[in-house]
């Protein structure tokens, strides 16, 4: 039995409990037909505020594979529910409904909210920049799979890894393992932010940083591929200068080793030249079948801690969130700024931190 | 077995057959096991010509909690059926692949029409102003599961009284009941509409009308709340010296029975403040779970009654519906003027009544 | 089995295969309570990348019908996968989750590119001007059932016989059975396009072109009505001088045979008239029911077919496909223009043909 309630960011879950995950993920995978009305009569209710097709399928076909039902909506325009009415209410509302919430919002700290005024288990199917937990567990079953473990890897990662939620959220999941190494491919202005690159030294993770493929490719297990937008880039010039860099090719692929995998959290656009699909050291459209396994063994999971009656009341601190993107500050949810270390508070919704001085 | 085919306005249903769905109601709430597929092989359509998603999420719930399927579309935009094509001949399309229809249409009359040529039951889920039955069964399931019955009650309604619509219907169904006193809340200019108090005292039921909550809450067994739009005031000072009457917080709940509770439609906006959802009188989010077994239980009672081949042919009558906003006036269907008293004709579709003097 | 492992156009289906599928409908249609479980476990994905509600609802009523479950969207707006993706890696995505996928698009060929990345069956539910595969065993399966023949039928086609998909499709599709006789009825420009005159006269197919219904209706066993929409002429006083020889109503009808049929593929506007569809001759709303029992029996035959792995790679051509309206334009994939006769070249994907000299 899981811990936790909700799945609202990826350390919401023990090692131990991943592992579960992943035995019984497996089990699922290689006996399908034995799961085929594992969530008769259960009911996934779906929020997506914002599109996101890809996820959204995801885990329709991941409860429709286990024979629960889905409801939702999948964007704001056909929804009345972003009308004036708050993510707390909508969740207490669909508690009445389902049995278990998937939330995409724009906002950092939306599915957070739902899971605090939700009876019912919420996953966090992605909240602005902020998380997206069951992208990373997609990552870390994928390695799982392919390699029989998640420790004692080298993992590069290439593109934006400033603003690169996904990429965050991996690297601080992994660095939970034994003997990760990380090799960080990005230009300069996009690097890994000083938070990240602490969080690596504070956990003895070792890592370098490189600036192009070729630097990297040929000494890791894991190539995890992102994109970088144009937009990121300050200088034009620069983007002109770097973008071939970051574009995987049959030439590059040459560099690599013959037992290593590239990885994407798709959709890919240009940084995958279309020759790499059939190279078998590709595993992009199957990390994607990984993704729905996982996705079915967390639900399978949380439907078993069920229902639980809440009645959160929140005092409000004294200290107001910064961060403009903070449901808290749309919504007007009770302020919830946690001293983490002297003067330093972090906000509980979106884990904005600030440091205040009085 | 209903002697009614579809459910398009409160009044289809006799007090005895609502008190059968009651009943049903009760058994799937208390043993929901025994339901989960009560509708195996069994479809829904569900045609959402604008969007209302706590209302489509509310049946897509029953119809798969009672392991029935669901198919159609949840806003216009994203359908192609409305472009052109009339609501008898989507009606008519539908029957070919569903059992059952449920239909949201911003014209009033629209679900009638579906239900004159559908040969499978319709269920309206809102037409314009008009009706929304399963919103007053929700309400009247919410009374009966609490109190044990929907009769002897003292029942408080606050808000829009003039135009809102859940209001008018739950006035004339309770006042099918014995024993029913309404007071009723509002600002001068937002009191019920004069059909509405001829009805009542027709009907010989109690009501007072007061302006404010404190008038009223010592009093009542139910404080049916429901949304005051500023647009609806024609004095913007008006709006501002009463706004706060009409919010219900923890210091008049201090005024109110034990034993009493709080409804809601929802979405509340700013009507309830958060407060009062701690408050063990606050039923709102309950009565949302209440109407998704009422939905349940009429559902299956509607599939009992099943398909009826429908050649209804209707002789234009000479007389023409004068409501704008009326389907037989967008979609040119029959006229159909019904003589109700000397000079009185009321339209068959929406209930606009005219007096008429050749 | 079916030979085919995704139906993209109606010849991938041999006249022996239609058969086998008219079968398996009428058992669908005789005794549906033996197929409620049959697609149980499996999962359809919907790719609708224009809206199209009534053949969305039919598939998706179908896979229902069947016991199978459905994800997908229904219009590009409220679709993320429609941004920079292409057609080929969401189907390569959608194979990871679903077992066949439908797919609509507004580009010609899109369903065929998919069919060529897919390891899942692709059904074609419309692409751009091109092909609507399953509209055309609607239409044949009508035939079957009321005539007990797809053969020796005169069949009057009313309408704009010069852009009209279905049209052309069915033309082709029925020539390649024994006596059948067509009777074109369309204004002069509207008249059926240069190809398929000589493909009927290629194929031995007898056929007259006349401008009136009157001239035909007397004559026919079908009746098979289209729109003809106001904008295809050039000469406004040309519609104005045609429109009315073009609805079918109940004057026209008088003149029919008693035992003859009319149909539509709906939606309806004007071209036929209310008063009609209480003719027992009309059979376009029940031949939305029969569509949807050949898709049944469609979807079953294909996932009999089931998963196929793909490593398609292909070596692009010389020339390039002038249809500006060709996904492989829209999406840069490799430009397959396969030599069908001495200069002359078609397009593998939209089926364009150009001659090209050097």
């Amino acid at each position: 039995m899981l811990k936790t309630h909700s799945l609202i960011e990826p350390q919401d879950l023990s090692v131990e409990e991943i592992e579960e995950l992943f035995t019984l993920a497996d089990d699922i995978k290689n006996r399908p037909g034995l799961y085929i009305n594992a969530c008769e009569g259960k009911l996934m209710g779906t929020l997506f505020y914002e599109p996101s097709t890809r996820t959204r399928l995801s885990f329709a076909s991941a409860m429709n594979r286990l024979g629960g039902r889905v409801v939702g909506f999948s964007d704001p325009g056909s929804s009345s529910v972003t009308k004036g009415e708050t993510v707390a209410d909508t969740a207490r509302m669909l508690s009445a409904y389902a049995d278990i919430i998937v939330m995409r919002h724009p906002y950092e700290g939306a599915p957070k909210v739902a899971s605090l005024y939700s009876d019912i288990p919420v996953i966090n199917a992605g909240d602005g920049g902020h998380n997206h937990p069951t992208q990373t567990l997609t990552d870390l079953y994928t390695m799982h799979t392919v390699f029989g473990r998640t420790s004692d890897l080298t993992v590069a990662i290439c593109g934006d890894l400033k603003f690169g939620r996904t990429v965050h959220s991996l690297i601080q999941a992994m660095s939970r393992y034994e003997n990760v190494r990380f090799i960080l491919i990005s230009p300069e202005e996009l690097r890994v932010p000083r938070y990240l690159r602490q969080f690596m030294k504070d956990n003895k993770v070792d890592f370098t940083e490189v600036e192009k493929i070729e630097d990297a490719i040929a000494d890791c297990d894991v190539l995890y591929m992102t994109r970088i937008q144009r937009e990121r880039f300050s200088d034009e010039s620069e983007y002109e200068r770097l973008k071939d860099f970051y574009v995987l090719d049959g030439e590059k692929m040459k560099l690599a080793r013959e037992n290593m995998i590239v990885m994407h959290p798709l959709p890919r656009v240009k940084e995958i030249s279309r020759e790499v699909d059939y190279d078998p050291r590709a595993r992009y459209f199957r990390q994607a079948r990984y993704g729905m396994f996982i996705r079915m063994a967390l639900i399978l999971k949380l439907l078993e801690v069920g229902y639980q009656p809440k009645q959160t009341r929140l005092t409000p601190t004294k200290y107001h969130c910064k961060n403009p993107r903070c449901i808290c500050n749309l919504e007007n949810e009770p302020q919830q700024m946690m001293e983490i270390a002297p003067n330093e508070y972090r906000c509980l919704y979106c884990d904005y931190t600030v440091h205040i001085e009085e």
